[in-house]
This record gives structure tokens, sequence and C-alpha cells, in this order.
């Protein structure tokens, strides 16, 4: 296998087989050209959009863009739109060159890195908002973030139109959001949920670990034990108030501190549900020092 | 030339040339396969979104259609969403056997009129707000409107996805709108506007028209003559207050009712102004009767 290498150059549109070098974009006519270029040789695009800071859980994503397309846009940009002033979009971790080294590696064929005034030039005056699945959960705790969300994900859709789209799991509110409005919108992007990408201990991969102490580290794997055990006694007929009390109590005497919620919603619709008759999931936000936690675990039916 | 006729039947996706008689597509998945089987033959499709009850202004946009690209496709879709309750969505006009035939003979090579529930199915949960252009005027009186049309219009764009679409300048302020959050989301098809048709005694067309009394209709054209002394004054250099009252006691004497507006604005942004030194727009709105009209007209700079 050859070293991955990373092209600066725009201009490098290549349109053979899965790439080892990355070619670097960083605006809509030169993505579109590259999209252009792939689609003239009948070749197929997967888009993956994160927020840059790229851990394993993002080069799963990678990888499995790769088995359902013939080429990988990973796109990285830490979206203002999404954050409330006093959360921590100045501080959220940023690593261009350590993230084009790992989309290499990991056989990503175009790293796309939008500047801010390029995705909201002056004058820029329309949101998106989005009802049903985004409310409720970390819609009730970060009300702006799924708007955000909305906007920047419709807009990376439309600026490179892929056929797929891989969103993981862990955000799973958001991944419902985007499906939500994918297809009220009409969006001809197909969109692909991939599992969560664990630790060892069970912790969900995030880029916001990085704001984890090591003693803070060694605790944070508690929040998964505790999702999986209640979603067990679910499954197995454990009554909801008890379940979930449960869990805050594991939660708390992990050393967490504020939990903003702890809930069993439906796992297509995210409607608030209280029985499993139907694929259900846990969900949970929880603060351990100065990082929020998100985790998430699907709840069978008996 | 052979007389037109309208193709109900869907499985009729012709790649020819300009189209003589009509296909008519009821839902997402033929209009897809229809753009499809253009594009694979190496054609350019325009998009005409009407809400049907067809005049010659629309059909003035099927033929700027086909000077700008190989096909037309003319949507009929009466948008509930840009609708308030006490508005006239039940009685707005509706023809679309006539609609359909006037397109054919306009060389419309299809008319896409979905159903509501096609449009909006059950879970439906996004919307789309767009500030500047869409602040005051009629976003004041009809504040759902702007909206209604995003959402729309937006879902047109990206179900057809066509090179280009067409708008009249009748309604001036929705195609700065359009305009706006067209650029604004990234969606990649051209917005082109086309100067307001008018009767030969300056009445703009519009199919609420048909809402006039035959008394009515008879005084209606004051509210064009209104507006273009007055344009010529503001371009002469009259003072903004002055003309904007000459065209308020004009319209009033001529037996309108209400005016809900007559407003000088920026010709792009359309930002509130009190002088000319760019293209600007003079725009107004007001009652005829159970008619609500609109009319603009372009104010130039000295």
């Amino acid at each position: 296998m050859t070293t991955p290498t990373v092209a600066q150059t725009d201009s490098a549109l290549a349109a053979g087989g899965a790439a080892d070098h990355l070619t670097v974009l960083r605006n809509v006519a030169d993505l579109r050209a590259q999209v252009a270029a792939w689609r003239g040789a009948g070749q197929t695009v997967a888009l993956v959009p994160t927020m840059g800071a790229l851990h394993d859980g993002h080069l799963a994503l990678v990888r499995r863009g790769r088995e359902l397309a013939d080429h990988v846009i990973a796109s990285v940009f830490v979206n203002p739109t999404q954050f409330a002033p006093h959360e921590d979009f100045d501080r959220y971790p940023r690593d261009e060159a350590g993230d084009a080294a790992k989309l290499a590696s990991a056989g990503c064929a175009a790293l796309y890195a939008p500047t801010v005034r390029g995705m909201y030039p002056d004058g820029f005056a329309t949101a998106i908002s989005v009802g049903g699945p985004s409310e409720g959960l970390c819609g009730s705790f970060r009300p702006q973030m799924f708007g955000g969300v909305a906007i920047v994900v419709t807009k990376l859709f439309l600026q490179a139109l892929p056929d797929v789209a891989v969103f993981g799991e862990k955000d799973y509110q958001q991944l419902m959001v985007i499906r939500r409005f994918t297809r009220d919108l009409d969006i001809p992007v197909r969109v692909e949920g991939l599992p969560t990408v664990r630790e060892a201990d069970g912790l969900a991969l995030s880029s916001r670990n990085a704001y984890l102490s090591p003693d803070e580290r060694a605790r944070a794997p508690e929040l998964n034990r505790a999702l999986t055990v209640a979603a067990a006694a679910l499954t197995a007929g454990a009554e909801l108030d008890g379940v979930l009390t449960a869990v805050r109590g594991r939660i708390a005497e992990a050393g967490f501190g504020a939990i903003d919620y702890v809930e069993l919603r439906d796992g297509e619709t995210l409607a608030p549900i209280t029985r499993v008759e139907r694929p259900a999931r846990l969900l949970v936000a929880a603060w351990l020092g100065k990082a929020r936690l998100i985790d998430n675990v699907p709840v069978q039916p008996a």
C-alpha cells in the first residue's frame, strides 16, 4: 500500500478509482467541478459531513461511504449557526492537517473545507426549522442546534448533490431530523445511518471526549453501561419510570453532574413512548466536567 | 401546425424536440423520470411554477422557458401553505383542463400537477423562513405567504432540478424572496424574472382579476397608471412623500378600498429607500371589491 498523500491543488480532478491521496476543495465551484468530473465518468459519490476533529467514528463513516459509492467526500466545517453564544464554538477542537491525513488513510477522495464567509455571505437570510423529531431531547437544551444543522446540511447536500450521505447514530436525534427535512424538502440524497463506534470500554467516540480529564475519562463509560442495562430491562418488560430512575442514579453515582435528559422514544419518529412495542431508542445527555456527553442505544420489543 | 393534444399517459417520456402535446405528471417519480429522460438525451429543462388559472402572463413565462431550455415543465399546484385560513384558497380559480390546453398551445412539454397529500404527506414537519426581501410589503399583510412560497418552490426545484425556473415580475417581492433562498440554500437552479404582462389598458394580468365585476375591471387600470406617473416623477426628482400621497389619492379616487401599501424599495435587496440612486421599485397592494390587486413598476435613477 502506498503512503497516503494530501494534494492541496484544486485542479486534481481525478476521475479514477478510490484515491490514496486527498484533494482539498475550499469553495462550491471546485466541489461541483469535482463531483461533475466523477459523474461524467459514470461514478457515484458519498458525502460524509463532519465538524472535523476526526476520530475512528468518522473514519467508519468514510469506509461505509466507500462501500456505498465510488468516491467519498468528507466535509469539515465547524458550523457557527448550530452553536449558541455560550456554547463551545470557539474552543471546538480543530486540526485540519490531522483530519486530512486521517481521511486520506481511510480512502477518502476529497476534503471539502469551506469558509464561514463562503457558507454564510453578507445578506444571508434563510432559516429552516424542523418540528417532529427535533422536539424535546437536545432540541430543548440546545434550541438553536437543529435549525443550524438543517441549514448547513441542506447547503452541503445541495452544493455536492451526492448519491448518498452517511451520518453516525451517535447523534441519533440529529440523524432523524436530517432524514425528516431531507424527505420533506425532496432533497435527492439518500441518508444512511451507521451504528455508533465505541471504545473498548463502551464510551461512544466523540470529538468532545477531548474535554475529559483522565479521571473523567475513566468514569465516562458508565453512561453507556447504564443505557445498555436499561435497554435490556425494558425489553424484559421492566416498567419505564423505574428504569429511568435507575439510569439517573447510576450516572450520578459515577460522578456525572447535570443530566439534561434520559428518555425513551420511538426509534423512527422519536415520539415519546412509555412501552416498547416496536423498535425504540433510549437516549441520554449528561455533563461530565466541562463535557456534555450524549449517547443512545436501540431498545428492541420483547 | 398540428393541433396541440394533451397526453394523460405518464409513460410518454418523449426525448425528442419541443412537444406539441402535453404530458401530465402527477407524482415526483414520474416527474424525475421525465427530466432524467431529457437529461439522458443531453437536453435542458425549464420549470414554470404556477398556481394554475393560467393567463397570457403565465404563457409568456412558458415561451421564455422555451427560449432558455429545450423543454418546459409547468407545475400547477394551488399551495395551501401560502394561504392564511381567512384567505381565498378554497375559491382560488381552478381549471386544469383549460390550463392544459393553454400550456400545450404555448409549447409546454409537461404539466406537473401533484396532489396536496403528495406534497405534504403525514408527518411533514419542515418550514423555511426568509428574512431580508420578505420583510414588509406583502410580508406584513400576508405573514404566512413567503414561508409557504419558500417551502413549495424549494420542493418543486428539488423535485425537478431544472436548469432554470421562470417567474413573473408581477409578484416582484416573491421573485426577490425566491432569488434569496435559492442562493442561500445553494439550490442549483437559475432563477429568471420576466417583466409583467399587461392588458392593453395597463392592468397587470392576474388570476385574481377574475374576482372583478365589469365596473371594477374598468377602474382597475388606474392602479398601474398611478404607479407609472409616480415612477416618472421620482426619476425627475420629485420628493417621495408627495409622490406616495398622490398615488394613494389617485387610487382612492378610482374606487379602490383599503390600500395595504404603496412603497419605494431598492430594486434588488428590497430595502426601504427614500431616494432613487440606483434601480428601484415602486410597489403597491390595494383592494378593489373582493380582489386584492398588486402591481409594481421599475423606477430608474435620473
